[in-house]
């Protein structure tokens, strides 16, 4: 039986799915990205991934697709990555040499927001973004039923310059909604919280979760009416709408998609927030006909993106 | 014989130009906008312009066409403007009982994009934007060879939110790009020089420029080297380059076209630095493939796209 994997490459962990031809999910395996590892590190915790999902199977497999962050070349190459060792990695020679099978790359969030298009009915919107909070914030686009990349790594929403005296960010550049917006943002706003002292439940929870907290914690935290998670969350999804309103004000698209981890999580209950705040930043009545939606595939976007990547392309 | 007429009407000044069938302009006429003195105002300026165009010439007008501020729908209503008391108008319905003939309108920036897209070779890029600095600052988008405008007020660049803490802006928000880099943010700026005493030859200028200073009249000042001057500008052009980075991050596009006001005075000059500065504060590496042109139609862009707006809708 033909099957193909698909392999959602995050900067907190690396999820694989097998599939068959029916597209109907047969296994699936994750493993922590250990990134602060190194390359080799987080090389070896994908072929963990790969080969746990070939183990004791008897499928015939044809092909891999991946979404990793940062901005891929060629779908093979790994220009730059900001949460992730893999700066300048052709990833697709590596794993065609090691599987001897077709391998395929996307962005992370191109290839959730990928997933997310194919598996449902949004794709009659002629102008959708996806904006996805997780350990980072990504972004995808599409225009007139295709995705668009520009050269090549267009869709960067972490990436925002929102504050001219914000923080350095990963990517080199400062005061990036990433900073504020996102689980290593919010991370960073909980530790100096900790640090000045005040009482947290997600201190108990980071000694389990590990240097960036989980959103399923986060979420926990932020319902029981902790103080500093609750601080924390305003804070980020107000740089979040502030990012959203400037999304509003340059594409002015049907449909924005808010999905990631963070959303998974916390989505219900923050959605209506966000979006009062986007329309309030954004130009007056502008936000007014944008449709905004949570992820349907929520967390599973990105590996039934990369294997719908893989189908196509050998379909 | 047959003529056209193309109508640019900006926050400061209203040109119009005449035009034959053979694209050729024949008279052209500007006068100032007067936006503080309300709509009617404005009207009466626009009316001057177009009887001023028509008078002596034994021309038959067969439609005018037209660039505004603001967001606007059905190419014909203002939904809204920041520099012009347009808010809600339908000036395709007034102009076409005026003159009796088809009169469409476009958001200023789009149409000057459009006119240079149409007179120059920039087509062959997929994709396009343009960043058009003047009295405020606003953008044009193209995609696979399309002006993209979303759901209608798509590409609306001088409202980026780039400071959270920023002062607020006529659009309603706080901290938009428009108000740090572009004639208006910079007016400020001289206003707060001037306050704290600072000497600065633009105070003169500014007796015979009235409330915003010329961009000519900038050039002057920071080609002299007036320390006002050279600050002033210096700091807009830094937060352009901030925004123009969050448009490579967001676009990665193929061109970027900087046009308008300001850049037809100084672009010469200034262009080099804005790349550098955009190349630093974009993601590493992003901006290297993008190619940066300074407007090649620059002031008059905006009428003469006005003109093709129409002359395409009619031929």
């Amino acid at each position: 039986m033909k099957a193909y994997i698909g392999l959602d490459i995050g900067g907190t962990k690396i999820l694989g799915v097998l599939y068959n031809e029916n597209k109907e999910a047969l296994a699936s395996v994750k493993k922590k990205t250990k990134a602060t590892g190194g390359l080799e590190v987080v090389l070896e915790q994908i072929y963990k991934v790969v080969d746990g999902l070939l183990e004791d199977s008897e499928v015939e497999l044809v092909g891999i697709g991946g979404g990793s962050p940062g901005i891929i070349i060629d779908e093979s190459t790994i220009k730059f990555a900001p949460n992730i060792p893999f700066n300048g990695l052709n990833l697709g020679k590596i794993m065609e040499e090691k599987y001897g099978v077709p391998f395929i790359l996307g962005n992370d969030v191109n290839v959730a927001m990928y997933g997310e298009w194919k598996a449902s009915s949004i794709s009659e919107a002629k102008s959708i973004l996806g904006v996805y909070v997780g350990t980072g914030l990504g972004g995808a686009i599409i225009i007139d039923g295709k995705m668009y990349t520009g050269l090549g790594g267009a869709a960067e929403f972490g990436h925002m310059n929102v504050n001219p005296d914000g923080v350095i960010c990963g990517c080199g550049s400062k005061g990036c909604l990433e900073s504020y917006a996102s689980k290593t943002g919010m991370q960073k706003a909980i530790n100096a919280a900790i640090r000045k002292g005040r009482e947290t439940v997600l201190e108990d929870y980071l000694k389990s979760d590990g240097d960036v907290i989980k959103s399923s914690s986060l979420q926990k935290a932020y319902v029981a009416g902790d103080h500093v998670a609750i601080e924390v969350i305003d804070d980020g999804m107000d740089y979040l709408a502030r990012g959203m309103a400037t999304l509003v004000n340059l594409f002015h698209p049907e449909l924005i998609i808010l999905g990631g981890g963070v959303m998974e999580s916390m989505g219900a209950l923050l959605k209506d927030r966000i979006v009062e705040k986007t329309k309030g930043y954004a130009m007056i009545g502008l936000a007014d006909e944008v449709r905004f939606e949570l992820s349907h595939l929520s967390d599973d976007a990105g590996v039934y993106g990369a294997f719908q990547l893989i189908y196509d392309k050998l379909n």
